[in-house]
């Protein structure tokens, strides 16, 4: 996402009583932090937090932890959720390759909305779906892995899915235009509101380890 | 493909030098009827025959089978491709549900260009790349399973991902819009010339097992 400067970011983020400060503290006691036994989802690049913020909303029974790397952008999405109360809501201001510092074994789900496409092939480790994330991703979930992935990028769409294959993922679901299928429980983020509108295919996949 | 009438296609078929009339009888042996010991790939649903043909001009080192269930569309491709002589072609006129009849070990690559989606539910089990017909091409293959699958049917891309994934095989390569990557060494059958003049989205993917 663009980064706009937000003022007093830093400030905004060191206060909301949904940011984890320290969320290093926390590895292998994420339930703790929750008070309950319910499963913990993560979304990693949360954007503005519109899908994060949602699922809170709609699944009491799932804790769910938005993980964003910009602060401005952290910012801007404390001052929407900041207007609701959320118990199952937790948000980390990160890089996503710190996660195995932050999460040992007790994720039930990712989800990556949108994520970075970083099209240069020198970039590619860098893709939130790059064989040196699923390494990574793979110390972090409790049983088996669930990967919930949309973009509307269609280079980034198919190598994600020869990564996962070759990573021995398997696709269980998979939509090549998801709001032609009128997927009944897809919450959208911000991102997939605004291609949607310009007419961008939007394609979906949930894989499983 | 919707059939036509042909006139005289038993005639035309009984007739033709590429027609393997009682292929059963070859099960296992279809390196003696080649000739040769070069690979062996096989197209069902091979329509009038372009893609097949084309493979067996441009390949001289590789073994082609046409497949096709319907005379009068065999009828049609037999005119085709008598025009030339193609030491590396031959064509069976047959249902692929007795693939296994006809073929033991033998085969190198299935090529599954734009077949039936065959869309209701209860169908399911005669789309090319259910778990059915899956299990049956297990049977054929000499060494690892490589099938190529092109169709501009999503509901039937979405379901063959799926099921070839259920089914261990992983996806090395595929393209949501073969079309716009120029991919060089395509060669398109009929339909795919037709759909793509019609801006239909052509999807392609390479599975192995």
């Amino acid at each position: 996402m663009r980064q706009r400067n937000v003022k007093k970011k830093k400030e905004i983020i060191a206060n909301s009583k949904y940011i984890i400060l320290k969320p290093e503290l926390y590895k292998g006691k994420w339930f703790d932090v929750f008070e309950n036994n319910n499963p913990i989802y993560i979304e990693i690049g949360m954007g503005k937090g519109d899908f994060i913020k949602e699922n809170a909303r709609r699944y009491p029974n799932i804790n769910f932890i938005g993980i964003e790397k910009f602060d401005s952008i952290m910012a801007l999405a404390i001052k929407k959720i900041e207007q609701e109360d959320f118990p199952n809501l937790k948000l980390i201001r990160m890089d996503a390759s710190d996660i195995t510092n932050v999460f040992d074994k007790e994720i039930s789900k990712l989800f990556l909305n949108f994520s970075d496409p970083w099209p240069k092939p020198r970039h590619e480790k860098r893709r939130l779906t790059s064989g040196e994330f699923l390494a990574k991703y793979e110390k972090i979930f409790v049983n088996s892995n669930i990967i919930e992935m949309k973009t509307d990028n269609r280079s980034l769409f198919e190598y994600s899915i020869v990564s996962f294959n070759k990573n021995n993922y398997k696709i269980e679901e998979i939509s090549l235009d998801l709001h032609h299928d009128n997927k009944e429980d897809n919450i959208m983020s911000e991102y997939e509101k605004k291609f949607s509108e310009q007419n961008n295919l939007i394609y979906y996949m949930k894989v499983v380890k």
